[in-house]
């Protein structure tokens, strides 16, 4: 048994849309037990996309298409499906009135979108305007969603229980989640503990600042004694089971504790809060933020010196300090973190390199500030979200473990 | 001449990371004037990786490989195009010597990293460890890249020149940014356009609160002939024709007119500052954020009336417009937008439900608040997102078009 998933737009071959859509198929499925044993994304063109699903069809006993369910001229999976299963269009009075319903009945393209392939089964789209379906012959089984994210993670949830009968194949995962470790340190384990037992595999993933092993077997049994292995050696490292976000990590102990939290952020901008409130229900320990991109609102919100801005800079330790008991004094919140740096292009000098970031956590008891050089510095964005990632993992492991930030 | 993407890495299947490398490269090409036919996404396993590479081989002349070509155990690429080329690894001095330079002598992963294909052509990696290379024969290039983001991107620009020699097909494209426009609006004018034209081919792409038009031909002249066409009716909709985020838009107006803006946010959480100053400049114009989540914090950060709060509550047009002053007078701006709304998922009524947004957008000398329901109500990530695209649009057409915001 194989599934594949096909992504279907030119909007995704020329890069105007990354695609998302595969990689949220690819987790929901890994929840029910599922692996996807290939991607392709297919141009909006009548013959390659044809021939594309074709071939996934010839490989495959199961193919999920995304995309191209819309009623713009562009817009062609519904009718290449259709003419591959040998059916035909047809006007689906149940489809009809669920749209009439949901958009009335003067909806410009009504008439198109209540079109579905003759022998399908429908599934209702309750969002937009584009219901998916499912066709079956010998050879194999296409699962046909829209493109649009909301839309094919509803319809998703929808064909998960069809998949999860008629799938054989089981994969179990478990995924641990770690920071402040490098890839070449965990590996050389990984690798032993695979070799003892050919049955698991062990993916490593190393993003900026974090890390991510992912466990696969067949048995529970095999998982848990790997997992138990592992983290012999890396427990302090470890921040989660369930989610790459170190945010996530911070928001439960917060609300675990009955602690608040408030940041005071310059080079970031806004990132680091903006990562953690958009995680539902931050507003149980997190107070709020004062972005002070500009030395006056350094002054004027945070209380920061003018002399400290003018002897050390805004990208200094005593800087960061003064901020961050600012931003203590203005939210009253129990922990904060302050950030000043230079996210870059421009900005750098010898002394301070683009990339160089000083911080402050601090509670009402104590201050801690150190600098760092922050990875990822060929790259605006990237310096800002390793930066969030790494004061965050900072802070995790002073909360958790008691360790000292910055040493 | 077809040219595809193959991205490797269990990773990308089980969406553990999102194929960010394949849009990346898509772009690029595109202003190369070269296009992307297909993107593969293959396992870390060694026979259906072969395979796939293989299946490539037939159907295309050339082949981009991103990902496996780490030290670690799940890394394969190089390995697998090299017996698939009939060559073997051989310790390459020049690698070596630059990563000892890079990294020291010591690097434990210097011996292996250092090995590379017989008879392939070398781009040394200047971030990471891992070299790219091209094999040829006589059916197929390939070119082999690493997965790493910022370092696939270095040795891309390495690849480019020979891409551009050796590839005969060009396409030249121009796209055109709109907000406020549903995707029916417009997609009637482009098909006929299409049919007055078959050489020119045109694509739409709705995303939340904007929508992007790419006008593709092989001659210039054509793509400006359907770009005015379309700019007759859409005019006052077109934000950019070089960047999607609508914030690149205000970024410029801000700089070239000399202003400043600042934001006083509660539900967004830090979203809109941390678009506004991921781009390099920002501070040119940006000066700063009120992340004001908790009601307290509206009262001492930004002055609004604790009674306001009471009687009509965090998210109403009252406590934006107070939230408008205060962030009006802490930060000295010209131009603010303040925000207030209910995320969701959790915090709706019957009244408010989630996705209620009120906002202001503000000058010394006026201030409109209006209140909107978000798009992408089944997501609070979406809310956030739209909210501040949908915000930033209704500024930008206030600033370039004088019209009143929220009518």
């Amino acid at each position: 048994m194989t599934l594949e998933i096909l992504s279907i737009g030119n909007e995704l071959l020329a890069g105007f849309t990354i695609n998302s859509n595969a990689a949220v198929i690819g987790q929901r499925l890994l929840l029910s037990g599922l692996t996807v044993d290939r991607v392709t994304l297919l141009p909006d063109e009548p013959s390659r996309l044809k021939a594309g699903i074709e071939e996934a069809m010839e490989r495959s006993s199961f193919i999920i298409t995304t995309g191209g369910l819309g009623p713009t001229g562009d817009d062609l999976t519904r009718d290449i499906v259709a003419e591959i299963f040998g059916t035909t269009l047809i006007y689906d009075d149940a489809v009809a009135e669920d749209l009439i319903e949901r958009f009335s009945s003067t909806l410009p393209t009504l008439k198109d979108q209540a079109m579905v392939p003759q022998g399908a089964t429908i599934f209702q789209n309750p969002i937009g305007t584009a219901p998916g379906f499912i066709l079956s012959n010998e050879k194999s089984t296409v699962i046909v969603l829209p493109g649009v994210p909301s839309q094919m993670e509803a319809l998703l949830e929808e064909v998960i229980p069809y998949l999860e009968k008629e799938c054989k194949k089981k994969s179990l995962v478990k995924s641990l989640y770690l920071c402040q470790l490098s890839e070449q340190s965990v590996d050389p384990l990984l690798r032993t503990i695979e070799k003892e037992n050919p049955a698991l595999q062990i993916g490593i993933c190393p993003s900026y600042g974090t890390l991510y092993i992912h466990i696969h077997a067949e048995e529970q049994e095999l998982i848990d004694l790997a997992s138990e292995k592992i983290l012999q050696e890396f427990e302090p490292y470890l921040y989660s089971t369930t989610s790459k976000q170190i945010e996530h990590a911070i928001h439960e102990w917060m609300i675990d504790h009955k602690k608040s939290f408030a940041c005071g952020e310059s080079c970031t901008g806004g990132a680091m809060a903006a990562r953690l409130t958009v995680i539902s229900g931050a507003s149980d320990y997190f107070l709020g933020a004062i972005v002070a991109y500009s030395d006056t609102l350094k002054q004027s919100a945070l209380n920061v010196a003018r002399e400290s801005l003018e002897r050390y800079g805004a990208v200094s330790e005593e800087v960061v300090r003064e901020m961050a008991l600012g931003t203590l004094k203005l939210t009253g919140a129990d922990y904060v973190i302050t950030i000043s740096g230079i996210a870059g292009p421009k900005g750098g000098s010898e002394e301070k390199p683009v990339g160089t970031i000083c911080a402050a956590i601090a509670t009402k008891e104590e201050i801690f500030t150190g600098t760092f050089l922050s990875r990822g510095a060929q790259k605006r964005a990237l310096v800002i979200d390793y930066s969030v990632t790494y004061l965050l993992s900072e802070l995790w492991r002073y909360l958790k473990q008691n360790r000292r930030p910055f040493t």
